[in-house]
Order: C-alpha cells, then sequence, then structure tokens
C-alpha cells in the first residue's frame, strides 16, 4: 500500500469502506479486549507463588532480631534495605523502605512539601502558585498528584534521551515557583526512552532559583530491561552531590512489576539528612510498613543479584509481546506515513504517535469494536494533549493470542481515523 | 503501713533509707525490663502463626475473582469489608479496609483536612489557626499527629464515662475554629474507661460553631475486651445520622492488636458519603492496600465471630497480666492514700496517678533501677502534664515473671518518690 497522503479521494474512499466492514467484522465477533493499563500478567505473578507461603511459624524474624510480627521500624528491615541499596549503588541509610504503593511515596513527599516545606524550607503552599515541570507524554498519575494539589503544570517535550534539558535549564534556573520536575528516568513512561548520562548530569547540575526546587525521579522501571544489555542510569544522588545540590532528588522504585502488583514493597533514596527528615515525619505518620512482607521478599530475592535473576524471567514474557507489537505496527502501518512509534528496550508502554487529531478518534474507533486503551491525552497534564496524536499502548497483560487480536483491531482503527482525516481535505 | 501523710518525720527518713536500700539491691541485679509501649506478648502473636503459611499458590483470589496478586481495588478486598462491616454494625459502603497503621490513617485524615478541607468544606489551614479537643489523659501519638499541623491542642478533662462533656459542648459551640476532637471511646488509653452511652450521643448531638468539624473516633481496643461481659460502645455513626451530623465522625479501627502489629490490616468507617470523597482522594494517592495480607486476614478469621472468637485467647493472655498489676499496686499501695489506678476491663493500659509532682520521679527512679516506662508526661499535649502525676503502665509484652519484678520495683519508686516529696513538708 502507497502512503495515505498520496492517495486520491477514489482510493481513500475506496479503502474507508473497506476498513469500516474490517471492523464491523471484529466487533460483531463481540470480543472484549483489554489492552489499558501497564499490568502484569497472571504468568509474570505466577513467578513469585513461592512468596505466597515462604514464610513460617519459625521463621519470622529479621537479621537484626527483629520479630516481625511486631510493631518496631519505621524505615525498612535490615536485609531488605541492603538490597535495595545494593540496587541502586547506594548505602543504607540513603534508603527507606515501606509498603505496597511507591504512588503513595510520591503523593506523601508532595503533600508535606506542599504543607511543610523541604527539610529547611517553607512550606510550599504559602509561597504562592506552586509548578511543576511535566515531561511530555508522561504518567497520568503524576499529573493526578499535580491535580489534587492544585500545582501548576508546565508541559516539556520530551526528547530521545530526555526533557528537553535547554528549557528545564532555563525556566528553572528564572521561575523561584517550580519546585519540582517528575522524571522516569528509564523506560519513561509511557516513551520508553532511557536518560542520557548528559541528561541525568544536566539534571543534577540544574542552577534553580529556588533552593527548595526538587526532582522527582520516579524509577519505575529501574530493573525492567527486555534484554541482556542492561540499560545502564547514572547514579543521580552521586552526581547531585558533585554538583552542590546534595539534596535535591528523591528517588522512587518499586517492586510492583518485580514480585506481585497487590502485595508489594516500595523504596524511596535521597541524601542521608533527606532521609534523617523524613524518618522524623513517618514516627508523626505511621507505626511503620508491614514488616513481614518486607521478609518475604527478603526470603524470596535473597539478594541483588536474585532480584536480576528474577527479572529475566520476566522479560522472557514480555519481549515476544513487545515484538508482537513492534512487527505487527510495522507490518500494518510501515511506509503509510501515518504513524511512528517507539520501540522501547524495556519498561511496560510503547508509545504510539497518530496523525494530529486522530488520537481520539482511534481510541472511539477501537472502544466500539471491544479492545479497550488508555484514554487519548491521559499521557499529558488534564488529560489534554494539544495535538490530539499519543497513545499508550500497554501490552503486558493481555496473553499473546489476545494480545495480536487487539492489535489487528487497532491497526485498522490507526488506518479507518487517518483516511477519514485526510479525506477531508478534497 | 499507714497512710504516709500520718507520718512523723523520723519514720519517713527511716521508710526513705529503707526503701533506697531495696532500690538499691534491685539496681545491682542489673536486670533490663520494658513496660514502655503497649505491644502485644510473643505468646500473643504465636495466636496468629497460621497466618503466615495459609496462602497457597492455589489460592489468591478474593469472593470477587479479583487475583489479589495483581493491582486493582482501593478499598479494601469484599470478604474484610465484610468482616469490618459486622464488626462495626455498618454497611459495607461504610467501611474502608487499608494497610498496616491506622495511625497513618489517621495521619492523612487530618493532613488531607488540613490541605484541602472536609468533604465539602475549605481548607482547614486556610481559616486560621486550627484547634482541637484532646481528652487527656490521652495517648501521646495523637497529639504528635496535631504537633506536627501545628494544632493547637486544648486539653479536656476526662471522666469515668468519657470527656467532660459540658465543656466540650461549650467550646464546639462557640469557637468555629475548634475542628477536631481525639475519642478512644472503649478502653480509652489510657485511662482504660468506656464511654458511656450518655457521652456517646451528647458527642453525635453536637452543634459546632464549625460546619466541618470532625470526630476522631479512634476504636483502638474495640474488640479487646478482658472478660466474657462485652463492653458495649453505641453506634456513633447511626447516632450521628439521628442528630442531623451525618458526616461528623471518622471511625477507626486496627487489627494490630488482634493479628501481627507488624502486619496487620486496618479499617476506616464513615458515612457513605464521607467514603465515596475519601475512595476519590485514594485513587490520587495510591494504588491501593496490600490485597494479599488482606486476603489473610479473611482467609484466617473468616467472619466477625471468628475476630470474636480469637479476641477470648488473647484475653486468656491478658487478664493474668492485668490481675497482677492491680493486685501488686493494691498489696502494695493500698490504703497509703499516695496514688490511684485504673482497673479497667480490657485495652492495653492501666493509668496511675501517684502524688503530685512525683511523676516524673517514679519513672528516672525506675530507670535507675533497670525498668523502663512511658515518659511520665507522654499522655498530656506537648508531654506535658501540668501536675505531673500520671503514668502509663503497659502491662501487655513482658511475661508474667518479669512483670512482677517489673511492678515491685515501680511500687518501691512510688513509695520513694512520695516519701521524698512528703518529707519536705518539715
Amino acid at each position: 500500500m502507497k502512503p495515505f497522503a498520496q492517495m486520491t479521494k477514489d482510493e481513500l474512499s475506496a479503502l474507508k469502506n473497506g476498513l469500516e466492514s474490517q471492523l464491523k467484522s471484529h466487533k460483531e465477533k463481540g470480543k472484549k479486549l483489554n489492552m489499558t493499563r501497564g499490568v502484569p500478567s497472571v504468568e509474570q505473578l505466577d513467578l513469585c507463588n513461592e512468596m505466597l507461603s515462604c514464610l513460617t511459624s519459625d521463621d519470622y524474624k529479621a537479621v537484626n532480631g527483629t520479630d516481625c510480627r511486631n510493631y518496631g521500624g519505621l524505615d525498612g528491615i535490615p536485609e531488605l534495605k541492603k538490597i535495595f541499596a545494593e540496587l541502586l549503588d547506594l548505602s543504607e541509610d540513603e534508603v527507606i523502605v515501606a509498603g505496597n504503593s511507591s504512588l503513595a511515596l510520591m503523593f506523601d513527599n508532595v503533600a508535606v512539601n506542599m504543607s511543610h516545606g523541604v527539610r529547611d524550607g517553607t512550606p510550599w503552599h504559602s509561597q504562592g502558585k506552586v509548578k511543576f515541570l511535566c515531561p511530555t507524554p508522561g504518567y497520568d498519575r503524576h499529573f493526578t498528584i499535580c491535580n489534587y494539589f492544585h500545582i501548576e503544570m508546565i508541559p516539556i517535550e520530551m526528547g530521545f534521551d530526555g526533557p528537553d534539558m535547554d528549557t528545564v535549564e532555563e525556566m528553572v534556573a528564572s521561575d523561584p515557583m517550580i519546585k519540582g520536575i517528575w522524571c522516569v528516568p528509564k523506560f519513561s513512561n509511557p516513551t520508553g526512552i532511557v536518560y542520557s548520562e548528559n541528561t541525568v548530569k544536566r539534571l543534577a547540575n540544574l542552577k534553580p532559583a529556588a533552593n527548595d526546587f526538587r526532582i522527582y525521579w520516579d524509577n519505575a522501571y529501574a530493573f525492567h530491561d527486555l534484554s541482556d544489555s542492561i540499560s545502564a542510569i547514572a547514579n543521580i544522588i552521586r552526581l547531585c552531590e558533585e554538583a552542590g545540590n546534595p539534596n535535591m532528588v528523591y528517588i522512587f522504585v518499586s517492586f510492583s512489576k518485580v514480585s506481585f502488583a497487590g502485595a508489594s514493597v516500595t523504596c524511596m533514596a535521597s541524601s542521608k539528612s533527606n532521609c534523617e527528615h523524613i524518618r522524623k515525619r513517618l514516627s508523626a505518620q505511621t507505626i511503620g510498613p508491614d514488616k513481614l512482607n518486607q521478609l518475604r521478599h527478603a526470603r524470596f530475592f535473597k539478594d541483588a543479584a536474585g532480584v536480576k535473576a528474577h527479572m529475566k524471567k520476566h522479560a522472557a514474557i514480555l519481549k515476544p509481546k513487545f515484538e508482537l507489537v513492534n512487527n505487527t505496527l510495522q507490518n500494518e502501518l510501515g511506509g503509510l506515513d501515518i504513524a511512528r512509534w517507539t520501540n522501547p528496550q524495556g519498561g511496560y508502554f510503547i508509545s504510539f504517535d497518530s496523525l494530529e487529531g486522530c488520537a481520539k478518534r482511534i481510541v472511539a474507533l477501537c472502544a466500539d469494536a471491544g479492545v479497550a486503551l488508555t484514554p487519548a491525552g491521559a499521557t499529558y497534564p488534564h488529560g489534554n494533549d494539544p495535538q490530539d496524536k499519543n497513545i499508550r499502548i500497554a501490552p503486558t497483560c493481555p496473553p499473546l493470542g489476545e494480545l495480536k487480536e487487539a492489535l489487528e483491531i487497532f491497526c485498522i482503527a490507526v488506518k479507518l481515523a487517518s483516511v477519514e482525516k485526510l479525506i477531508t481535505r478534497f
């Protein structure tokens, strides 16, 4: 098939009719296929089933003698802190190990900086209208947190090695009300790109107008490589130290997509003095995280190497799904000049760009034919993609067969929406 | 021995010498005994050991088919919501089941009311200096939350059936900046008293000057009766409805002292519309609580009756400890007119009042002899007991033998501190 833009009106009309009937026949099958969320598949969850029963009536004590069944301990049992510290190449007093949701850690952190300020600062909310830089397309849940706290979101264009750093540097240096930036540095949600060492260095060397500016480093896919050539990400805590910005970054990592998304452990990392400050707050906030679940994780993974070995099992399940997406898109849409997409080496998403003004229509056509996608626009602040072109494809959950069917329908919808747009030119 | 106040100076001097040498000989034994915190004993924790391994590779689904290993669900799995609803005599849409720490639920709740206001209100922090009524002696962690948010604490005297309601009614009706009151309605921490039905009714029928006034109902010892005659507490949610204050109360309950203090589940209950509002916030705040641990609890307890039966096992362990405290204090201090104490029918604490100005001295004497107690004053806002007389005795954790020794030392310290005070009158 030739590029759509080179087609005549008649050719487009004929193509439109054909695509409509293809979509109709899919719809008539009445299937329900779901690609909305970056959710692990059952097969991935099964990898950790041993963890369900790995503790026993004789095994509930942490290495320091703590009875994990009882009160005590705020920032994680030693053996799990050790695993996270090793994974992140940090010391154990630079990590805080917590409960099930890293989103909750981020929310909390924004909440207390709004109400109380950073370690040695004044409350953000008392300083005026707080602003965050939001590389887009990005993760909708970050934007939801900003929205909840009435934080103004400034979209920053996302490149192939991180956000547009010229703009980031300029804005952060000139506006003291810019208090934060959201970063998913490795296999960014949804584009799948990895921040280059240069990007990380430039972030660490920012000269913020606000001395209480913070980088929210959501390293959600830190261990989620698909191939054996692991993507390395520079150690931003050390780089910040070297740059004279020792307290500027909060790192968040999660085992949600390592062990069980519904019963995981998470970790926050920052400078020693930030961690001390956070521990003080935690002592007012909670009696502590679930220590038995932390012990389960320590028993199951044993050490950092155990985590890395386990992630290869995830990769073996996920790689064929990512390949199927890329191959199907390539076969169905390649050379038509109506779309481009990423082909990430890890993470949970593929970012898909249609012609301008087509994303909502594609999602609607898919929904009508039984395929649920993440809402178009979700990857932009306030759900508003100004070009209406970005769609987040989440291929991890459906079994391969269902994914194949869903992708077929998706490609028909992309072609149909594109034809509908192009035909209006005549 | 006769009442100390009737003793001559010589008698007191002789007594003082004797007590000092008794304390010295205890100190020389070099024991370390701990009665600082309301912590379950190992024997109590063992009651739930089956829960450590009650899930299996075939058993991870909730009754509605939810795979508890995966994402999804914000307010608890259905079977656990059912158990809490039945225990609290509420409907399932009036409860939200969460993770390990009910303190975290309270902290969160205060935090969002400060920053965003109650369901239909304006942010508390934007209205001026927020005040909470704090029945005293009370729970130090409640005071810590107030302190963290710069909330002014107004002490309210605690009677035998709840806080001094005349004062509560008058203050709440006249000051719109009073936004909350902390209540531990059953086996109050530390006095162990139970709110009478009349007290609960008067609380439900408050006419607050602030339409965003809230009762923080920390029913931490809801199921923690020592005897078979269960202390009933009136259903404050229904009473608030009847009084035309349907959204005025947040209930908090915890299984920390039911299952494992280090790996528990907790529950918040309120009106349906408050719960709806809270669920909306939770969707921005977290990906949800640990569902596998919720399932573990549902499997282990089965139903509300299962929880109640389990609590009788706790009572069988705790009752002898509470009896030992009461009997020892009675034998050692009875008739001396230097102390009074409570004899609660449940909960985790005994509240002890010394002569005025003696509490800190008693705690210091005990510490010197190897017995760690909760710091004197901890039961008052800012740790400041104006009469320096209240001490919280936490008898649950030490084995009976250790508890006996600790109590012996405690009684000597009480007598010595009293003698030291009385002798200055001459």
